[in-house]
């Protein structure tokens, strides 16, 4: 063992822990509970493995998973950003950019690249495993908001235009993932009010 | 879409949600809070991708790392079992067999069968993934011990002897994990008096 390279690894280890601590908007399915991030990160995973034969290409499995696994890590130093934060989402870029650098900086050179590779493909949304990644991150939350009857929807006055563009390539990575999610999350949480019909 | 074997996916999607309720006995780094059972998954999943390189066999990564996504999964029925509580151990191969039963039973035959024939791969403890998942079970509530200062294993008077057992298998999946853990988690608590010499 390289010890030099192994006390790296386990600094990032360490570090990346704070992502439990990094709360989202969403509640879990107890409707009490805000989700954190590392939380909805295992679960898109899971997902991935069930779903994945819905992507509309095919997927290399392993990357997906790994790219939604690490994708929010960047997060430990920037803070999680609100998907209808307008005044957020203008320095996010900047700060996550940092961010990375630096959390990645922890690891031995050549893990640290692939992380932070993989953390930019999944940015850049150019490959079919940063789609069905996308549509994954924008899946989980609605059926997370479906089960807690709209909470953090209705927390936050939340219109269904905002929600319309906040999943408008959620079919890029799944047409039939969107297809039901329009009807059966959407639509359906628009007619009960937990979306204000805008 | 085969709307019916979809509808049974997002059962167990909504399903599983609840092991983000699971609490653990361990603290996460800020000592102060329990870390759960999907935090503890998707942590041991990032450093399978990490620290594969010191297994002791080559193994199959994505297989491992599905391992580890879902191994704990029937706690959402059966609870969790402290690693040092003698009577629950009593019942716990029981409760977790009925509990996968059930979960596993709500995803579409062909799913199901192959996530609890992973979980029980885990279980068995024969081939090299299931080795190499069971170190990293084993690692990481090391590593959040001693990064929390030993609370978990102050809280319940832990004993050298209970980690030593508890760890007796971590070395069959990796050797220089073992070493190092030996060295630089466990001994290192004993002479801080955070785990108890007997």
């Amino acid at each position: 063992m390289d010890i030099e390279r192994f006390e790296k690894q386990m600094n990032f280890i360490r570090e990346i822990d704070k992502e439990k601590m990094i709360k989202r908007q969403s509640y879990i399915t107890d409707g009490v509970t805000h989700e954190d991030d590392s939380q909805h990160a295992w679960h898109m995973a899971i997902m991935t493995l069930l779903l994945k034969e819905y992507s509309n290409t095919e997927i290399d499995v392993l990357k997906t998973v790994s790219m939604l696994l690490i994708h929010d890590l960047v997060e430990v130093y920037a803070g999680d950003t609100y998907a209808y934060d307008e005044e957020g989402k203008k320095t996010q870029a900047e700060r996550e950019a940092k961010a990375a650098d630096k959390l990645y900086g922890l690891l031995p050179e050549d893990q640290g690249e692939y992380l932070k590779s993989l953390w930019l493909e999944f940015e850049e949304q150019k490959t079919p495993e940063a789609k069905f990644a996308r549509t994954m991150d924008c899946f989980q939350p609605l059926i997370l908001n479906d089960a807690s009857d709209g909470k953090a929807w209705k927390d936050h006055d939340v219109k269904k235009s905002w929600v319309m563009k906040r999943n408008q390539n959620t079919s890029k990575g799944s047409e039939e993932i969107w297809e039901y999610a329009k009807e059966n999350l959407i639509e359906k949480n628009v007619k009960k009010g937990n979306i204000i019909d805008d």
